[in-house]
């Protein structure tokens, strides 16, 4: 029971942006004012002296803890307030379990152990609850974790919406597994494990009551299988892991370039996002290199083994999609430029305000 | 990595009781419909083969993790939705912190590290939530824990009450503490830790914005020190520990006869309610027995060493209201009677309904 390693220290503001009195919506967005609010509220109360110095502990997706005989966990939280409750493809209950069941797996660790907190609204129907606690159920055994810690609370009607699930787990990383952004290096290849922008059009398409021809279910899938392939396969040459969530790709990627002061180059053309996505994002006016996904993630690896990782990872059932899509640069670090398939190219920058609220 | 023993086994519910079809406030207070709720909907869903079979693996505020060198860790979550956030003796943040850290104490485990997930309602000022967020900082550095993974989301205005949070904690279980109802036994004491009722009032009166005379601070305090002093001075007589949260004395000596199949005699007269909570109480119609308490707990102890654990329990600076309050005896099981200084007695029954929603 000696050290570990916080994920509220993944957080910098490159820029100064105009301070908000009030929370917005758009400061659980992903974006900007997201890392702002955990830059400037969070992280001045949380962190310790040595969190955040240089790179050798840089943010990640779950926190390292590591026991008295050299044992390393992997610790993470997740709050879920996805709206509607139900979606296609999934609900609010396998989105808990799947999405830290995930953070888990961007450490490279097996998930092992979940804990489980409701805030439930008066009124809300015992036969919706009982379904929410079922898909749980239902998704851990999946992922092959267990639920073993639970509280419930109610909340008075209109101080909630029907519920919201906060999932913590714990996870066991491997010795020879080390999954960090500082890990990243220049020349290493990016790949991306599937078509994008799926999760975030089932849930707008509900929400706006929309009908899409030929509907896709959201991608919301449990990871680690797929991790453990690849790092069995070839665990050092695997630098670093990231799931899409909030704020997509795009933000995924910003993140990794600020953290690991590295930049990325991206081949837009490498890049899948289904015809019925496509149609959906330009019908709302959404770019879907930001529209969250709950079954992605972009792999950093070395440039020798990316080829036979993409393999491996073909080998677990994930096609469509799964492709490198660019390498890491030295410079300048921080940018992620995404090269069109006309030649030309562009900065993909953080996303400003909420492109989608309350979508996980 | 092999075993846990899981918290969502706690449940049973004697009695068939009327069935809802929506979730009501009483669902989360604490009490038989709680319980009710656990056990038809939480349990069946995440239980499995073996985790309910006898008393080997009985109930309790937190599950217990075997690593695979035998190391044995204490995992536990909460969710706090109390209102209003900040109150006499506390707030929202620190009661985040104390709540779960006081749940690894009850397993006599040492609280290491927590995570924070934070639910905010679009709209709450900055201020606010910065104040509670070093209010957690400070309760952590009070309880010697690190707060090393969060998250945060917003839900738009009327979807939320300011914010809600839910901390999950992980602790260290020292080889020779073995604290569980199992471990209950028939001639054991029962020593309660201090005054009760103080919590409750203090939301009660900022809710209903009465003023009491002399108004006492809520006792939300940490309770890991104190039971650190008695698993050294004897961890054997140390058979198991229960907080007083939600439903106070009277729900959790209720839940520990169920659970250890035993009855309880307690003394009334040994129960200390200071006069302006006793007042309050009256006033507001409340019996002090059911009222919410955040840093008072029952020990029961082997009948040979109360003495001498009362002594430890007063050198750790609690003092008015630690007594000696009652003892086990085997018959009749699930029953807690009272002993009234008139020389009469009544079953002190589990809280029906819902006494103070949201007090936690």
């Amino acid at each position: 029971m000696s050290d570990s390693s916080a994920d509220f220290s993944r957080f910098h503001c490159p820029t100064p942006l105009a301070t908000h009195e009030t929370i917005q919506l758009a400061h659980g967005g992903g974006g900007r004012l997201m890392r702002q609010l955990i830059n400037e509220v969070f992280l001045p109360a949380f962190r310790r002296e040595g969190d955040t110095e240089g790179l050798r502990q840089p943010p990640h997706d779950s926190a390292e803890i590591r026991l008295g005989d050299g044992t390393r966990m992997a610790f993470t939280t997740d709050a879920f307030v996805v709206s509607p409750l139900f979606f296609p493809g999934g609900d609010i209950g396998k989105l808990a379990v799947f999405g830290t069941v995930n953070d888990l797996a961007m450490s490279g660790a097996k998930p092992l152990w979940l804990s489980a907190s409701f805030i439930i609204e008066e009124g809300l129907p015992m036969e919706i609850l009982s379904q929410i606690v079922r898909s749980m159920r239902e998704a851990a055994d999946e992922a092959s974790v267990r639920i073993i810690a639970g509280d419930t609370k109610v909340v008075d009607r209109n101080k909630g919406d029907g519920l919201y699930i906060s999932t913590t787990g714990l996870g066991w990383i491997p010795e020879d597994v080390h999954i960090s952004p500082a890990h990243i290096r220049p020349g290493d290849k990016v790949i991306l494990s599937g078509d994008i922008g799926r999760h975030g059009i089932a849930i707008m398409s509900v929400r706006e009551g929309l009908q899409f021809d030929n509907a896709l279910p959201s991608d919301c899938a449990p990871l680690h299988r797929i991790v453990r392939a690849m790092v069995k396969h070839n665990a050092r040459a695997v630098h670093c892991l990231r799931d899409l969530t909030r704020g997509g790709l795009a933000t995924a990627l910003n993140e990794l370039a600020q953290d690991a002061h590295v930049g990325f180059v991206i081949d837009e053309s490498r890049i899948t996002v289904m015809p019925p996505v496509a149609s959906a994002c330009e019908m709302l006016g959404l770019d879907p290199l930001y529209v969250a996904n709950e079954g992605r993630f972009v792999a950093i690896v070395s440039p020798e083994a990316a080829d036979d990782l993409l393999e491996v990872m073909r080998g677990q059932g994930e096609a469509v999609g799964l492709q490198i899509i660019g390498e890491v640069r030295a410079q300048p670090a921080g940018v992620v430029e995404l090269r069109t398939a006309y030649g030309s190219s562009r900065i993909l920058d953080w996303l400003s305000g909420e492109q989608m609220p309350r979508i996980c």
